[in-house]
């Protein structure tokens, strides 16, 4: 059994690998078409598409799965539409392939461009949501590498006919047919095969929780883009308007809470503290917020109900109703405890003040840094990248929110006359 | 003792990330100033560096350790000179920092830009030649990281001396002065405690033989960007210019043959090969080169003195004087053999037909492809970057040779003016 496994999972990555010499060369009106016929693809199986989830949904009702859970696996026709309707907009979005990034001519008169090509295949593996199929797909396909789809167990009916609808949108298209591969096992070993297999995938990117995250950084051999957790912040500065100071904070914290870039912290300059932190406080309570809080502001809201802050709470992602507040002397000090607690994520100042702001950019350690916006807007949508593959927390290739430009690498291009050296 | 060990490498790696936030925010005119203080105690401390290496040299002869590796290891009057120079053209790159990548403002007003910042804490792994203290130490600061650098036991009181040299420059010019730290032990157990330390440090480069690069790349929780070997080609088009074909293939191959840009295959154009392999191989074999042939081109070269080649052969990296000959029927098969043997190093087409060199460059899987010139040029040097920290045969991050921009990551910074979501 683990041996057909082994040579399944290596058969797939060597088409894979095979598949990504030609993806790389396709041009943007090839790849297009493919997505169109993709989108019309999932439109007219509707019905097959449904059929297939309430397989998967009758499985996750007799295992007891969690009602969140059913929910994210849940098809309707709006969400079927919904899909087809984002693989037309990354169709529609510009082909990151063959840009020029930089260009200089040597004194040699060597012309040297580095110049945007695909990363070549890219593993992704993820968890119950069977729309992430078709998400890491289309992107993939059209930042022109190959990909190798490892959805989850819950899914398993809905991702394998999502994966045939691909494989045929791919050959009525004549693009190769495993420049998009679902693994057909959700058999854990065929992860661990699939993470050992440097020699033909370039790039694994892990879609989940914690721990699917960590299972997948500890056992592979093949680079891995991660995202890990969100601790992020709010600072709101002396000079801050009293308006934006809560507004902000309460649509950092409270507007999701259960997503990465919602607030757990906000750090308040101790003069806005006495002016601000009583409406900032009361705002949060209205939304079922829990605050806890350091003794400076809990002296400020002794007519509240608060809950002391140990030095854990500062550095812990809630995703939940609850927030650690702590009143700090001044910018420096802000900036040092999301430095030191925070998850370099996605960090808030609210202020008037732009050498404030500029000091909190330069000062600041995480992938978004955000002037009198909430942190929310973290996210490949709100930055114009079309769909996003993930939000990067790592430091190295891609921080912060990954679209087509990050799914790929960059080549030298040098154009001589005979230059020897 | 390990646990000595441990709790000196944890407090450099904790007093690296302190300060890489400071290194981080500092001014052009500020590294500078470090850089040029640098520069001015290397030369007057002439004496001490070569006193100090003496004592590596006088080690490394009572262990009769091989000739190029003391070559490798010996400073003189003229190399110091040399370093010294070094740090004045690193002073005199443009500062990668703060450099605008992309901007865009969104239908809501955001304006949301992507800045060039550091990596954070950059750990450098080498091995015997000294210069590499202060090459790396440049480069991580001028592009504001802090670095922890491990050298060889073989240079021990070079590097010793020369990183005294570096904390001086950095007090004198008021920076951090844990900017740059030479782990001072060259215990292997130091080194397996530094590649766990992923909370404090950002990045490994490990600079050095493929068994140190291995040794790293299996023991690091931190991510790697690594340096593997050279499998590079020249592809011979059957529009080749007769004399180009010649002087770019030995070049490539023989100008230097224990270098990672020389060339270790030949393929070529089986019309080509009929004209020109005859030339280009008495010009190899004047070089001294061995020919590995398979049996067209043994049949083109009856003549000479030739040797069968194996599969294996096109696969390997010599670092010699023998080059493996293939003759293949197209450019499409030429593509091929190089994305197949080749290690994605540098590879380039002789061809007076633009179209085919197109179709090369798209087609060649590769960090650096030539047309009509050596691929000896795949270096720093020659790329404009100034001096290199690397040559990175890995796809994420950076690709080909890695200079100051390839030593940071960028942040989002976004300005607003209230938005929430």
């Amino acid at each position: 059994m683990t041996d057909k496994i082994t040579e399944i999972v290596e058969t797939i990555a060597k088409q894979a690998r095979q598949a990504a010499l030609k993806t790389a060369a396709l041009t943007t009106e090839q790849k297009n078409a493919a997505l169109m016929r993709l989108a019309d693809l999932i439109e007219e199986n509707e019905a097959l598409l449904l059929n297939e989830n309430a397989r998967d949904l009758s499985a996750a009702r007799a295992l007891d799965l969690a009602k969140p859970m059913i929910e994210r696996l849940t098809f309707t026709s709006e969400r079927i539409a919904g899909i087809a309707r984002g693989v037309r907009e990354v169709a529609a979005l510009p082909d990151p392939v063959g840009e020029e990034l930089e260009q200089t001519v040597r004194p040699n008169g060597l012309d040297i461009r580095k110049v945007r090509v695909p990363i070549g295949v890219v593993g992704i593996i993820y968890e119950s949501r069977p729309n992430v199929t078709i998400d890491c797909a289309v992107l993939c396909l059209k930042s022109g590498n190959a990909c190798i789809l490892r959805g989850g167990k819950e899914a398993f009916h809905s991702n394998t006919a999502l994966a045939e609808l691909i494989s045929r949108a791919l050959r009525d298209s004549g693009l190769p047919e495993h420049a998009v591969q679902l693994i057909p096992t959700t058999d854990r070993y065929a992860l661990n095969q699939l993470l050992k297999l440097h020699e033909y995938v370039h790039c694994i990117i892990p879609r989940g929780g914690e721990g699917l995250i960590r299972f997948v950084t500890d056992n592979s051999r093949i680079p891995v883009i991660k995202h890990y957790d969100g601790v992020c912040s709010v600072y709101v500065d002396k000079a801050a308007d009293p308006e934006l100071a809560v507004s902000i904070t309460v649509n950092s914290k409270a507007q999701r809470v259960s997503v990465c870039n919602a607030a757990e912290n906000l750090f308040i300059h101790e003069e806005a503290a006495i002016k601000l932190l009583p409406d900032i406080a009361q705002a949060l309570a209205e939304k079922g917020v829990e605050l806890r809080v350091d003794d400076l502001a809990a002296a400020i809201l002794k007519d509240m109900k608060t809950v002391p802050a140990t030095e854990e709470d500062y550095a812990t992602e809630y995703l939940d109703y609850i927030i650690s507040i702590k009143v700090v002397k001044d910018i420096d000090e802000a900036i040092a405890c999301i430095n030191r607690y925070g998850s370099g994520h996605s960090e808030a100042i609210v202020t008037e003040d732009k050498t404030a702001a500029q000091t909190f950019f330069t000062g600041v350690d995480a992938s978004t840094v955000y002037h009198n916006a909430s942190t929310r807007f973290t996210d490949g949508n709100e930055f114009g990248l079309g769909a996003e593959i993930g939000i990067s927390t790592d430091r190295l290739h891609a921080r912060g929110p990954m679209g087509l430009r990050e799914l790929c690498t960059y080549k030298y291009v040098v154009h001589g006359t005979g230059q020897i050296k």
